[in-house]
């Protein structure tokens, strides 16, 4: 039988919380059988909602709290007025060992600045970087940072490679991962001095890595690496496009559908088919970026998800504490002796 | 009658070239009678071309030159080598008043050299900048930069929101156009100091521009704004990343029809509609990338393209020249008086 898992959920976060994240960890708890919740937030709304779901109360513990994080928080309000607040909670309950992992829907930055500070960086590791898995032509790939470090130097590209190459030979089950630089262009000359930096320390450094070297936007969707590795403001632009692009076909293919009558009857008959598309394409599926280069797991859900978005951000969190994979981050950048030859920029958070 | 307009093409620039080149004129020809084209370019291999199109060879001219630049041809090479390449040639022809647009599908930073060097820049611009229409819900916005400048200072980005203003105005018919600021968040404090002073100056300076303020990546197909500007760097990757989407759900539409007999038969019903919906997601069909801020007309088609592609490229072209696109920029900055108080940085070229 396999080890109980206990997850810290912010209950507050999110557009539809605290409904979402109940009935989201209620389709969890189905998938995972061995998962244990405390949810944190304001129990008055929690407890009606738990009360429907028997079965899922009997593996929930929630800890009462007013307070909770807004969107709009600045990080100094976050940590100076809002210590009680249902997400600072559910990050220091990790950090004191209680829970194994914390899933919140709410404001990223915050999460990303308790995180940093309850849950702590691992050594070797300046800056923690949000991962998200993302579907390809040639299965999935990882891509970090997704906007956690707006400004990164080139020895922060070349953890969040390490972080990103670990993350795919240990969750994604790839055993000789390809990591690549998004670049503008794939010759070597392209680019900033930054990336160019990176590249030539991921080339000469000697490091286990299969580095594949530059590649380009519509490598990400191809599938050209298993893992890629970009700034967090190239890394957010790249994600919300993809996500916006998918929306636009969607709606293109909606609308393909519904111009005549043989084109409606059509649907009818490819409806399966299509449903698997409707499926396929679902960026819930994909939801719940992953902190990675914390002393923790810690899972950032999209805040305008819903309970089956948020299911499978808790699927992400399960799933890394499961594989265990901070240690083993730890004990790569151990055996590789990684120099910081950087100079720290400001951080973004 | 219109007047005519005179293109000079780079024949020997593209993968495909000159094959291509010249049965894409040959698409323009017919749909816009009014144009006339100075191919350049290796005659031994356009010549025997364009026989094959009588009617294509009799509003053309060809200026034989035995060089080309290469597509991996460092810009000092260019500029110091291929003084009489095709792409050189070509530019040159326009610098010289003999043709009104030039068109090239070769190598993206030769092309925006020999365009800042034959051309000149526009007046009260620094850095010129490469401009695309794309598609989105709303129906059509322009991007600008896509690759030309990598690093752009707040100054840069107000011209480029100038540049993208008038362009809409005049090219794409929108009487007040919306221009946003490509960041990872659309609060005010989100993004880079260089983003930031951006916002800060096209909020204050009084400019007759409706500034939406900060769009995220998924804004760019929803058609949030009708002007989304950004450096080089993230508007590559943008546009990248929107074109290999378009194709991983391309080829999931494609395999969800061949999954069952039912949805074979669904497929056939539904062809028109889905022959429409090809024809949307044609990348093709969005192919140009226009040089906005040099003193002449200068468009980039993608290097890939077949001639329909190219032929898009000449659409774009021939647009621009009858649009009189930079006398109308030139009077705008003048009106705007632009303080230019920038630090410039590096040149991407």
């Amino acid at each position: 039988m396999s080890k109980e898992v206990i997850l810290a959920l912010d209950a507050m976060g999110g557009d539809q919380a605290p409904d979402m994240v109940v009935k989201g960890a209620n389709i969890a708890r189905v998938r995972h059988p061995d998962l244990r919740f405390i949810l944190f937030g304001d129990e008055s709304k929690i407890g009606p909602l738990l009360r429907r779901f028997k079965k899922l109360a009997a593996v929930c513990t929630v800890q009462h709290t007013d307070e909770a994080v807004m969107s709009d928080d600045k990080i100094a309000v976050v940590l100076r007025q809002r210590r009680n607040s249902s997400m600072s909670l559910a990050v220091k309950c990790v950090g004191q060992g209680e829970a194994q992992g914390v899933v919140s829907a709410g404001n990223t930055g915050a999460l990303m600045a308790l995180a940093k500070i309850g849950l702590k960086t691992l050594p070797g590791i300046d800056r923690p970087a949000m991962g998200s898995i993302f579907p390809t032509q040639r299965g999935e790939s990882v891509m970090l940072d997704l906007g956690a470090n707006i400004d990164c130097s080139s020895a922060h590209l070349v953890q969040f490679a390490i972080m990103g190459e670990v993350f795919a030979r240990n969750v994604l089950g790839v055993s000789e991962p390809t990591v690549g630089l998004l670049n503008i262009g794939s010759e070597e000359g392209k680019g900033n001095d930054t990336i160019r930096g990176a590249a030539a320390a991921l080339r000469e450094s000697g490091l286990p890595i299969k580095f594949h070297g530059f590649i380009e936007g519509d490598d990400i969707a191809a599938g050209t690496v298993d893992v890629v590795v970009t700034d967090g403001f190239a890394g957010n632009i790249a994600l919300k496009t993809a996500e916006g692009t998918a929306r636009l076909y969607g709606g293109y293919i909606r609308s393909a559908f519904k111009r005549s009558v043989m084109s409606r009857v059509g649907y009818l008959l490819a409806r399966p088919a299509l449903k698997m598309l409707r499926d396929r394409l679902d960026p819930r599926a994909y939801n719940g970026a992953m902190f990675l280069g914390v002393n923790g797991v810690a899972v950032k859900s999209h805040g305008g998800t819903d309970y089956k978005g948020f299911a499978n951000a808790l699927d992400v969190a399960a799933d890394m504490v499961r594989q265990g994979i901070n240690p083993k981050i730890i004990d790569e950048l151990l055996r590789l002796k990684i120099d910081d030859t950087s100079e720290p920029k400001r951080a973004a958070i």
